[in-house]
């Protein structure tokens, strides 16, 4: 792996297991050398799944495998197969047929339906992936799996990543515990509606299809959807969320707005904002993690339109990059971004301190003392535009020489 | 000004006079030591004049100035105003009073209306404009007044660029000549929809203020409206055409589609790519120059749209200052532009070289050769989604550790 990111948490956290879940991982040669990248997980009978997908028009194979399979299984899952180091992505029959014999070869060792297994891929664009050493893998994997082994798989998904990502949370539900644990991999590529970003929540919480997809899309839209590196959305973006069941002493919920589900969308919340995050804090290059809070904008929709041209802005990211509190950038930026604001109206904060009002620059406003907010490793900017209730918080880093450096060089 | 950018002219163009257009500069010391920063154009009585500003809903005091006043003249100017340094731009009530107070002392000078003056700012953004100084300036200015300090007022309208910008052509209408010159700038937070850019054209054609709306319009469109350097839009963003009607020997012209303009159209574009481009050509930290065509698109607009998402993605530009023809970057872009592309009718081209076809690499593909045109500061790109007539050509530059260092060092 590269170095890590200096935003990078010190240890990868203690995941805990997750009844009905059994993962492991190899080290399959596919790009890497000295590391595993190939993850599978063996997940119990009866198990939900829900995924969203990227928005690309130029889908990879696995991700039309998991549309496919989804609306053919009606949601279930008994595996999930990762590689990373090859995308499988714009290469054509070759690419489906490779996606088709992973998932046969998986339903064998498993004991289920071919529909039944979901695939992820991510790395390089365009170079055939061979698959045909898989099997022998995925067998030797299947014989060693644990509910322990998180730190290996989330290390096997990852390409570019400087670390693996995890997160755990413990949820109530019927006054019953049950287990979130998720692992994601993504570092550049990072855009809202699924950049090159795969994430994987599994718990045993004992709930429908219908209701783990709804759970699983408003927790997107409020964490993967709402950070971004650079703007691009890649072509095998992936967030499949499984639910087990197993163990869960409650009876089966089917309503998203259950009341009984209050604590768990929280908890299941709490890991998807972590990972997505995490993916942030390992953005390429990145030696800043900025919070951008836009508020006052027409609706919510609007608000996230600020702040994501905000976030995209390359002028913004190098100013932060640069400790420069150069907030004309940032009106620049709601300028641009084509939503309603009111000049005069506008309230701009850089950290604490309010940098604008009134269609001018503050009369209290102190660039020193903005400038030693600037220093620190964590940036807020909040931007009221006046003129209505809508909210949303966007996740971003700096852009940096880091970035240029990775993505000049290395064949992503 | 900073180094001169690798892909800029060895010199600057010989600009021809217009008749009927007094061109002059002068330092005036507002952010800039030992070069003019002050630029004043006199224009013959019965001048018509166009405008195309930002979209930004942030707009700057004297883009807010030009709109009101083109439509209170109803199209017709007698001068133009530019400063570098500072953009007037989030500068409130006393940003609307620096412009009217501009505007007024330049028409006692000049002996016009003040709604009759033509304004642009570009600079700082949100930093107060003193235009104390300028009657004093603009008078001194005023009285040198010539037809051929092109490169004089071409470098006094620059903040980050590293050459000054301009292009001339002679158009025949009706047999007779028309001169058509022009200056620009910009280099950094350059996109669509008129990013930090100003652009003034000048012409003797004998036209009507609503003709050369939309030959201004048109050529807009096809010309700056086509290029982006970090798709980033500013609060300043003004192109301005002028028409004096000096010397034309013609009978007034006015329906856009006389083809008695046909020649004059053309040259006219000429001109607008031509200052687009050396805008392109002097993108911050730029050192390839890329020209991105786009065909078979549903429409002319999915096209430009597939185009700019080629562009403006920060993994395509940094792989081609990489000089690595890392093209399945180029798919994702396509992909992630939201525009139909049919995956396996799809074919790119790098340079001259088919690289990808029915949905995969091409096998006539060698990466090597594709690595040789990558070596070139003229780079090619070429896509045919397949799915359509739709047709576009977008012009950008590579993203580098140059655009990183002067955007996280200057405050622009």
């Amino acid at each position: 792996m590269l170095r890590k990111s200096p935003l990078g948490p010190e240890h990868f956290p203690n995941l805990l297991p997750v009844p009905g879940v059994e993962i492991g991982a190899a080290a399959a040669g596919l790009r890497y050398r000295g590391r595993p990248d190939l993850m599978l997980a063996r997940l119990a009978t009866g198990t939900a799944v829900a995924g969203v997908f990227t928005q690309s028009k130029m889908p990879a194979a696995p991700v039309e495998w998991c549309r496919q399979s989804l609306a053919a299984s009606g949601g279930t899952a008994r595996a999930l197969v990762v590689n990373a180091g090859n995308a499988n992505a714009f290469t054509g029959a070759r690419g489906d047929k490779a996606a088709i014999a992973t998932a046969t070869a998986t339903a064998k060792i498993v004991g289920c339906a071919p529909n039944e297994v979901m695939l992820a891929s991510t790395g390089v664009i365009g170079e055939p992936l061979d698959v045909s050493a898989f099997p022998k893998y995925l067998k030797r994997i299947n014989e060693g799996l644990s509910g322990a082994m998180w730190n290996e798989v989330a290390t096997a998904i990852t390409t570019t990543d400087t670390f693996p990502k995890g997160c755990s949370r413990i949820a109530t539900i019927e006054g019953k515990t049950v287990v979130i644990s998720g692992i994601a991999k993504g570092s550049g590529m990072i855009a809202p509606d699924m950049a090159t970003m795969l994430g994987f929540i599994f718990t045993n919480a004992q709930i429908s299809v219908g209701c783990l997809n709804e759970i699983l899309k408003s927790a997107t839209n409020a964490s993967f959807n709402s950070t971004t590196v650079d703007g691009d959305t890649s072509t095998n973006d992936t967030v499949l969320a499984f639910a087990t069941g197993k163990n869960a002493n409650t009876t089966l919920i089917e309503d998203p707005n259950d009341i009984r589900l209050a604590d768990f969308k929280i908890k299941f919340l709490e890991v998807a904002i972590s990972l997505a995050q995490q993916i942030v804090r390992d953005g390429e290059g990145a030696t800043k993690f900025v919070t951008v809070d836009v508020l006052g904008a027409e609706s919510a929709q609007a608000a996230k339109t600020i702040g994501l041209s905000i976030a995209n802005s390359p002028l913004v990211k190098t100013a932060i990059a640069g400790e420069d509190p150069n907030w004309g950038r940032i009106i620049m930026a709601v300028g641009k971004s084509g939503e309603r604001a009111d000049r005069d109206g506008l309230k701009l904060w850089i950290g604490d301190q309010l940098v604008a009002e009134k269609g001018v620059v503050s009369r209290k406003y102190s660039e020193e003392q903005a400038a030693v907010h600037m220093k620190g490793s964590e940036i807020g900017v909040r931007v009221d535009v006046g003129v209505g209730d809508g909210r949303a918080t966007i996740w971003t880093c700096d852009l940096t020489h880091g970035y240029i450096d990775i993505n000049a060089d290395y064949r992503s």
